[in-house]
């Protein structure tokens, strides 16, 4: 106590200014206050501001730079670690992987212009992810170029660290993914627009020139409070591979990744003139409570002799139910969900927070002559939010093929757990 | 206002001193100017600092660690998308890619020493470029051992964030860059030496063995000053292959990366005993004009039955003009051209600076009986840099080549949008 | 010194609060003491907390986040760069290679949870080193998910950053080295407890399901004081290669890793039901002098027409002493040894520390009708740590192997400099 008298207040004063990020010391507030170096409104107002910046803290990433964000760091990481056993007679292949093992780095660079990268190295193999240089200097607008997802699929759009089961749903087979190109991005109170061009087929090995592709996505939310949310949405996305391969290929695992194989693929489909995939959204969140389901068909253009269009379809439908009471966060400007976090009451030193979670998703590949295959998944699974960063994934899927491809019914048992920063 | 009075300032110094990199308020400080806590003078004070640390702010890379500057780390990063459309009946092959998407981590060490390391994921592979371990505790001198360019042209030493063309001119096809060696870097007031030794083909999938390399630059300006400039520079390596392959090859694509063909090639060149190349630099920055170029020529000796020894050369010259008045930076210790930052009175928010700027590039890969071509570029291009990370570059070249591989003039259009930080 | 005056303290303690990572100013704070605005004891408080914090940053890696520690990113790197000359008719390949070259990102992510990954992209490859998630809410216990190193020997569970030659002994072809699985590890005073079960060849491309490991090791130290330890270990690991392959292989570069060479390997054993490593550790610090051993012995259970089992062993023992005094510092909750920093009183500024080491090793991969080959290595090397992150080492090796695959003594020379962060 002898360190508040007089002057040592610069004493005080230098401890709580020490450099460091999160700082001031709650005895000391505390101190201050009973003493009557603060009044107890100052300390109110300190103590709000801590707090917030806790809460902050607790939320946001590690952030360096500008508070007033004309020029800031973001260092990020994700890693999800899976184990999966199949109870199936076609060997698909029990086993661990480590799912995405990704670096990444954003920045803002001068208020106005946003760059973001993200490396995946799963696998011991290198993947460009996000990278992007984007301009936000129009309001409600963001208009990028470089590498990113194609505006197509709540599911897909949904960060790998906040969807609701391991894998996405079997017509995740249709979603062009990440591309390179240029879109814009531009939102309302309740709606959001997006749409872009992009190279088709410019991150695989392409031999001689690359095909294009036309994007974009609509959604809206009649309903959109924090507890309260009913979101539509509706996409469609026009495919030109390139002149020399035309060619196209659809195929899934079975809503699991440890294993390779593919249940359902068309094979390479040759002379692929174009082909157009549609996608229908709709979500609702009541409470703890939600649903989401997708729709996506894909029409597939050929040309050459003895060759008819063909026409694949799929879609899922699933129910979240949070037994601790959280409720999923929908962005209305993006039109997609973000991150679970625990209750406050829970807290970081809580049980963390529970949810049960069922989807049913199909994808019929099968359109003569060509024979993809048609497979169903019934999955039950939990996921155990243990704080806002870390959360166990639990999965059970039956998966039900048609004969083409061997009839047979598979059991899927896969857990994962997920960190990032 | 309440909140400055009587022992509020505890307050507001919490305020003030709130951990974040960057800071105090300006409202507050002329909040305290006018109201007498502080004397002009010290407002004064205290908002020139401000400033400067804006501005080097404005110009650092993301630096952590001790001020003073004995344990330091950078974060960085650089992304650049291109976009590449050819005229041309070889079929070269439009499209989009990633150029380069790197994480690069810098840290000094106690001082004296300093670590360098950068990793490019560009196309899904990976490539470490600079790995090296470097002691500065020699004045004006800097000894390296690991991964880094070879001292040669003044070009390939110039960061791919600042050269000024979207693409190295085609003699860059002489030009060693990085190898595994070691070097020492020693500069006066107006001049720079650099030599090493280096393994020559030991960054490659060498089978047995790795051949070696001497390098070495010196570079002198009789003019220095900020907007007045003369460069000279010359460099010199001597390179003998592995035992076992005793093989090089140079080879160019048409000053575009996108696509993968090289219009001229020797082909690899076996039995070369070893082969000299030889450097010659000039530059010129008068104000926003300025003007560049470089002579490479190569020898390589070759023995054995019917062989004879075989010379190739190549240059470039080109000319930069800064519409708005930008003038090139020149670092005569390092001999090379940094960042070019937009005009201050332009600033962060403002129109940015734009570069017309026009090349002659020629590469002569025939020496019978070796015919790898010879050809003769044209370049008319544009950039615009939006902020000092943040440049868009175009690029129009006329690509000319003799009738070897296919007589054929072609026109190359290209786009690159890059960050870094 | 007029800065000083009145309510010009507004303006030092702007500055003392300056928002750096570092900080507060000596000569202000002699200043603050002689014009008694702190007294003496106040000085010295301040004082010793700089000097801690500084001792600290010299020791710590570059940490950002909560000074309590519930939410903290580290950023590492690592950088090996090594050189080798081969006296040998095999023709090994001298040369020289980036060895290591990494990308470390852990995190601590709310007290009881952390994340560790790291990055290899020597060669121009990627690996994927540690990727865990660790929970260590329960006293002493460390719970882990995801890939990381097996609880198998000293030398291989020390960080290639702090082992004592350039590379590991020979028999540390047995350790198991990263796999993916679950593991506790539990320390007591003196003592270390680890148990874990990890996929096997999870990482390689495995073709289908992959087999699995059962590991623990446990540590005693007797002794364990800074200057005075004595070290006992013993691990052991059953392993069940997958189904299909069934097999297993043993082989090791000759202690230098820049020839791609393995001089013994039992090439791939066929058939291999399970295998089992044994191994024994012990290790005595006596100040400056250390010593370290280990034994290991694999059994092959193989099943097959003319197939029996097979048995290989090896070992090591080296001797360690500081010229300049200082001591191999050991963990005792984790049975390994640390990073040899040089003594204060030479400091960062100062010669640092030099330390002459000595190794026996040899690898038996001979076992009836496995005609692996047998190696014997003598090592004489010294290690000149400059700082607590940069040392160089020069290892001679004399390399001595058995007829099987060539009668041949060799010699190796090689160095490396080495730095991280």
């Amino acid at each position: 106590m002898r360190i508040l008298q007089g002057s040592a207040g610069w004493v005080l004063m230098m401890l709580l200014c020490s450099p460091v990020l999160g700082g001031t010391d709650d005895d000391l507030l505390e101190i201050l206050r009973d003493n009557k170096t603060l009044t107890p409104e100052q300390y109110e107002k300190i103590k709000n501001k801590q707090e917030e910046k806790a809460r902050n803290r607790y939320r946001s990433k590690f952030r360096f730079g500008d508070e007033e964000g004309d020029f800031k760091l973001k260092v990020g990481g994700r890693l999800q670690v899976d184990g999966a056993v199949y109870d199936d007679n076609r060997d698909l292949g029990d086993g661990t992987e480590i799912r995405r093992a990704r670096i990444e780095l954003a920045a803002i660079l001068y208020e106005r212009w946003r760059v973001e990268t993200s490396y995946d190295f799963a696998g011991d193999k290198t993947s460009v992810k996000d990278a992007w240089i984007g301009y936000t200097g129009i309001r409600s607008t963001l208009i990028r170029v470089g590498q990113f997802k194609e505006p197509f699929s709540l599911e897909e759009l949904t960060s790998s660290r906040y969807i609701t089961f391991m894998e996405r749903a079997l017509p995740n087979a249709f979603a062009p993914g990440r591309n390179i190109g240029a879109a814009v991005n531009f939102h309302g109170a309740n709606s959001s627009f997006a749409a872009g061009v992009f190279g088709e087929g410019a991150g695989a090995a392409r031999a001689d020139g690359e095909g294009y592709a036309v994007t974009g996505r609509a959604t809206f939310a009649p309903v959109a409070e924090v507890d309260r949310v009913v979101h539509f949405g509706i996409a469609g996305t026009h495919r030109v591979p390139e002149d020399q391969s035309q060619s196209v290929i659809f195929q899934s695992r079975p809503e699991s990744h440890v294993t390779a194989t593919n249940l359902v693929s068309t094979g390479t489909l040759g002379k692929t003139d174009s082909f157009n995939v549609l996608g229908l959204e709709a979500a609702a969140v009541f409470g703890p409570l939600s649903l989401q389901g997708e729709y996506m068909r894909t029409d597939v253009d050929r040309k050459g002799p003895g060759l008819t269009d063909a026409t694949f379809d799929g879609g899922y439908a699933f129910v979240s139910w949070f037994l601790t009471g959280e409720i999923r966060p929908y962005s209305a400007r993006r039109g997609i969900f973000g991150n679970v976090e625990p209750r406050r009451d829970f807290g970081p030193g809580g049980p963390g927070a529970l949810e049960l979670v069922a989807r049913f998703s199909f994808l019929d590949l099968n359109d003569d002559p060509v024979r993809g295959g048609h497979e169903e998944n019934i999955t039950a699974a939990f996921n155990w939010y243990f704080n806002p960063r870390i959360r166990l994934f639990a999965n059970y899927i039956h998966v039900m093929t048609d004969p083409v491809r061997g009839d047979n019914d598979s059991n899927v048992y896969q857990m994962r757990l997920q960190a990032f920063f």
